[in-house]
């Protein structure tokens, strides 16, 4: 949070809204970690005099960005509580440790001094831990979900190192109805939409499948696009998913799907609905405006209500621009995160198989809790590493932990049933997927390479014909005056491809 | 460390030696967690327009910081390495967990769990963990530090939530050594410096306490005064300690020993030789030149030498000054300091006296290693917490964690080994302990209150007489002419508190 970036923008967007808050005071909230990149102004960068290289990248950047007024207002709420969070801290153990009498069951102080680990690594991070880039409602809540991404990630460590049988039996450590095998179930069954044979209800098939997961699909895809923030990532992530789930239908039985199932209800209905109301909202989030007055200075008691409701919404908004075919770095870059969405996303069933957890169980719903405050973090960071490597040098601390934790799962899958991972894949699925691959490669080393080549050998063409009418007009005036054709092939390639993506 | 002063007075220090380094060099350089605060220079102050506030207090602190020259060379030394290490981990994992047979021993297994846990936890912490004051010889040794501090807090926790029995016996884990009561052993003896009685050595008495732990006192208090940076402060913990150890070898019998090994080999020698080589060091750093260059900028092979040297020295350098009499929060901050540091060394004792362990046990000397790396550490940032509330909002978080630890340590003493720790201090010692704490509470009350009170009654009086004086000379005159004697208590107390302390 304290980046220079940040600090630059916090001063210039109050300077922008023409307010006399002091920038002092703005520092101090950087400093307090409660301000988010906000809105640079150019005119007021030359005079902060930090950074003379306002390259073109990094203009671009800004205009994915809203602009924010904040008033700097730094109340308890936002104050750090360091020394507090400490001494209740020291209290607690006091009291726990000292007062209370110490059982004398050995398995039962062993589980309750991971606990109690747990909760004081709980207590340090969520007051010390980093910053990530977002702030509402409360940087403290940020930091919560990162000390809980740690503890995660080192749990799947545990039980990575465990045996099977062992790490299965461990989860009852958790929960004593877990490390029982699962029965098996079987998904698929008859896939007419319209069943003669019943008669009271022909449409029961689809009644069937109307569960709870029609509106978990839509919430899950909605809170997806909200991290992506593009529209057709999301398509073909969700597509791709159902290209996955026929693919592995022979490794988990509840992948086979009937094919409405897959491509109408799924895809289009659950996802897509998920997908249109969140480029809905988040067309709604780039427009709206990002104005952070301090409770105690708005009048009205509507717009106090008003304020705490907007608490929860961002401090600022940056629209994702993916531009995958911009450059090569960028389309692999789109090509991992996509390819480790979907892994996350397979991990959910696959994991859940290999460690004998019943799809209903709360832990299961944990996981996606957790990642959806995670993902957005995750993928934001992901987006300012790929997007502006001048200001975000290293990739965040929680996009880092997020791809430990998704290889970590997908080890743990592995290593726990290695039979069903190497089931053979048929034949026909494998020559599809192995078209796709093709295709991707092929189009990978024509767009980026070929094409290139091919642009360059065309406009040195067209230079060696020109030079003689050239040379017939003037200079001033043909330079300036062909804007239009395949004039814009001058300059770099870079012009063409920015254009094109 | 991208707090805003750090970034300022990076560029800051640039402009002042007139070099034209880019600033965009530095904040790339704040950004990448290798800048510490610097040395900031007034007139570019204006011109950067960050902080507009120069209170007076930020002021004097200025005048305690070193002035910094850095060309902003980012090599791969400093560059953030995520990524990297995000790869190399995945192939650590993948081949240890896949490609290599898991024992079928469930204990071995565990340890070996949560060894992994710990080492990824480090991996994640060192390459990602919040940046400190430190940044040489870089910045990720002292991240290392804090994932360690992070990882033994923990520990003392866990150790903290088991039986007595379970505590000790967990130890075995560690080292099979351990967990075995240590025979009693019989301290003191024969405190005359000339033994007449042995004639082939009368001072063999003296040659005796001649061991190992003189220059482990000598290094020891070397080292704590780089940490504290002030000769009156380390001289006062030196004979407190002496006198703690007076008042508790009725409880741990190591306490006991010779008067002349209290005062003069103790104190005088080893204590004091240490504090005169520390005080020398901190005199010589506070006067060195900070000035980096990038290696490959040095011509000469001497320079590069030298400059690798210096890598090892600080960054650049605050002089503490606790200026403990000037407030009563300073006072009571510099009064928690002392007995905080006194409570680490007492610790020492005790938890290796509760937990079994030898005290030439290699854990006792990691023990003492971890806290020479973090002491420092922590002792900045209590400082820079105390002395500049402005910019340092928040407790830093080694110090933090160092006081979470020496609560947690004092903890585990109180719960393991009550009996000792409850055993009746001698009425004479009450009676000075009494005495003492009285003398300091009197002293504060005196101090801060009633001396005020005092002060401001005499400055009302003494303005009631001089009103009369006052109006016989002109006004420009008098305002600006009297700066001796008494006039100097004009204004707040405040000044007559700093000038004194």
């Amino acid at each position: 949070m304290t980046k220079p970036e940040s600090k630059k923008s916090s001063v210039a967007a109050i300077n922008a809204t023409g307010k006399c808050a002091t920038a002092a005071s703005a520092a101090e909230q950087v400093n307090n970690g409660s301000l988010e990149p906000g809105c640079p102004d150019k005119s007021t960068d030359i005079k902060a005099g930090v950074m003379k290289q306002t390259s073109r990248e990094s203009l671009q950047r800004r205009n994915t960005e809203c602009e924010v007024y904040d008033d700097g207002t730094n109340t308890f709420f936002w104050r750090a509580h360091t020394v507090t969070v400490l001494f209740i801290l020291t209290c607690a153990l006091v009291y726990v440790t000292l007062l209370e009498e110490t059982p004398q069951d050995t398995a039962y102080n062993t589980k309750r001094g991971i606990v109690a680990s747990i909760l004081v690594f709980l207590c340090f991070g969520v007051t010390q831990a980093k910053d990530g880039p977002f702030t509402r409602p409360h940087p403290a809540y940020w930091r919560f979900w990162l000390c809980v991404t740690v503890v995660y990630e080192l749990f799947l460590i545990f039980i990575l190192f465990q045996t099977v049988h062992d790490g299965r039996q461990f989860m009852k450590y958790i929960d004593p109805k877990l490390g029982v095998a699962l029965p098996e179930r079987d998904y698929g069954g008859n896939c007419l939409m319209y069943d003669p044979g019943n008669t009271t209800d022909p449409f029961h098939n689809i009644w069937d499948k109307m569960d709870g997961f029609v509106p978990a699909h839509f919430l899950g895809w909605y809170i997806k696009t909200l991290m992506i923030r593009d529209w057709w990532m999301c398509m073909i992530i969700s597509v791709m998913f159902e290209f996955l789930e026929y693919s592995l239908e022979h490794q988990l039985p509840n992948f086979s799907e009937c094919w409405w199932d897959h491509w109408i209800m799924d895809v289009l209905l659950c996802n897509g609905l998920g997908i249109y109301c969140g480029m809905k909202t988040l067309a709604w989030l780039s427009m709206k405006p990002y104005q952070w007055q301090g409770l105690w200075n708005i009048p009205t008691y509507k717009g106090k209500i008003k304020r705490i409701a907007f608490q929860f919404t961002p401090y600022s908004w940056v629209k994702f621009e993916w531009k995958p075919a911009s450059t090569v770095q960028r389309w692999l870059a789109v090509l991992g995160i996509i390819f480790m969405f979907l892994l996350a996303e397979l991990n959910t069933f696959y994991l859940k198989f290999v460690l004998w957890m019943p799809p209903e169980h709360y832990l299961v719903l944990l996981r996606l809790v957790f990642f959806v405050n995670v993902g957005g973090v995750a993928m934001r960071e992901i987006y300012d590493f790929m997007d502006d490597p001048k200001f975000h040098k290293k990739l965040g601390q929680q996009a880092w932990l997020v791809a430990a934790i998704t290889v970590t799962e997908f080890l743990i899958v592995v290593k726990y049933d290695p039979n069903t991972i190497m089931l053979p894949i048929p034949f026909f699925i494998m020559q599809c997927w192995f078209l796709g691959i093709v295709l991707i490669f092929t189009w990978t080393v024509w767009r980026f390479f070929f094409r290139d080549i091919t642009l360059r050998y065309k406009e040195t063409r067209r230079r060696k014909q020109e030079v003689p009418t050239d040379r017939e007009r003037p200079l001033g005036n043909g330079n300036t005056a062909t804007p239009s054709g395949r004039s814009k092939l001058n300059g770099s390639s870079e012009t063409v491809r920015q254009r094109k993506s």
